[in-house]
C-alpha cells in the first residue's frame, strides 16, 4: 500500500516537549484528508529488576490524567545522546539506582494514530544505589513491586499505562 | 502527594481528533511549571479472536509514523456512545466482523506524560462476517495472526504499537 502524499503542512505550535502540525495529505485514492500530528522525540522506557527480583516502578502525579500513576521509569532521549546512555541517566534520575547491565528488549509507538513518539524498551539489572544523582525525589516516589503482584495490579488497572503494561509483559514473557 | 494547582490555561488548538492546551501549574512545592496537554477522547481497543483461535489485526498506513503498522482494531468512543457499542462498531468498520461476545479485560493511558487519552481494552469472540458495514477496506488490510506467531512478531518489533502489545499480552496471559 502506498503512503500519503503531503500537499501542505502547517506548524501550529512548537513547545518544550511536543510540537503540533497539521498536514493536508492525499490518500492513495486521491482524496484529500487532514492529519493532526503531535511531534515527540524518541523515548526510552526501562523495566528495572533489583537483586531480589522486584520490579522498581515510579509513582508520580500526571497532570494530563489528573491523578498519580504507577509507571516504569521512562523519559526522552536527549539530542545526540546514545539510547543506552539515556536509559542509565533516567534510571539515576528517577530511581537513584545505576544499572550495571541494560538490555534492549523491544520497542513501540505510544499513539501511532497521531503521535511520532517511539519508545525503546530495556531491562536494567545489577542495580547499584546512586542516591546523589536522584533528580526529583520530592515528586517521584519509588515503589518496589514483587513479580507475583504484577498480574493483579494490571488487571485491576492500578497499573494503567500502556508502556508499563507492554514493558512488564515483555519482561514476564522472557522469564516464562 | 498533592496534585498541581492550575494557575492559567491557554487553548492553542481545537481540532478534529485532538486539542492542545498549555497549562501553567504550581507544583506541590510552589514552583511554577508548564504542562503541554494533548486532549484526546476515550478510545477502545479490541483483541478479536476468530473461531480458529487466530487474532485479527489491521494493517494500515499511519502518517505520524511514515509507515504501515500492524495493530489491533481501535478507535474513538463517540459522544454519548456506550463503550461496548463502540467496540462493536469499530469491529464492523475495521474488520467486517460482528462479535457476538465482547468482554472488557483492562484499560490504560496511551501517553500519560502529555495526553489525556484512555483506552478501554476488550476481547471479541464469536465473530460473524458482516462485510457490508466495512468502512474503508481500501486503506485497511485485515490480517489473521496465529497465536504461536505473536511472540516473534512482538520481539522483532513487527508489531510495534503499545496498545497492541499491551492488548495481546493481556489476552495471552488470560490463556496461560
Amino acid at each position: 500500500m502506498a503512503g500519503e502524499k503531503v500537499v501542505s503542512s502547517k506548524t501550529i505550535y512548537k513547545g518544550r516537549i511536543i510540537n503540533l502540525r497539521v498536514d493536508t495529505v492525499e490518500e492513495p485514492d486521491g482524496k484529500p484528508a487532514t492529519r493532526e500530528i503531535v511531534e515527540h522525540g524518541d523515548c526510552i522506557a526501562v523495566v528495572p529488576i533489583d537483586r531480589e527480583g522486584n520490579i522498581l516502578m515510579v509513582k508520580q502525579y500526571r497532570h494530563a490524567t489528573g491523578r498519580e500513576l504507577l509507571e516504569i521509569p521512562a523519559g526522552g532521549v536527549e539530542p545526540g545522546e546514545d539510547i543506552e546512555m539515556a536509559v542509565r541517566r533516567e534510571m539515576s534520575e528517577e530511581t537513584g539506582f545505576s544499572p550495571a547491565t541494560v538490555q534492549r528488549i523491544g520497542g513501540f509507538y505510544s499513539s501511532p494514530g497521531f503521535c511520532t513518539e517511539y519508545l525503546h524498551l530495556f531491562i536494567a539489572t545489577d542495580l547499584e544505589p546512586n542516591r546523589l544523582e536522584a533528580e526529583d525525589t520530592a515528586s517521584i516516589e519509588l515503589i518496589k513491586i514483587k513479580p507475583e503482584a504484577l498480574e493483579d495490579l494490571i488487571s485491576s488497572e492500578t497499573i494503567c499505562d500502556a508502556k508499563s503494561i507492554a514493558g512488564i509483559c515483555t519482561y514476564l514473557r522472557m522469564q516464562a
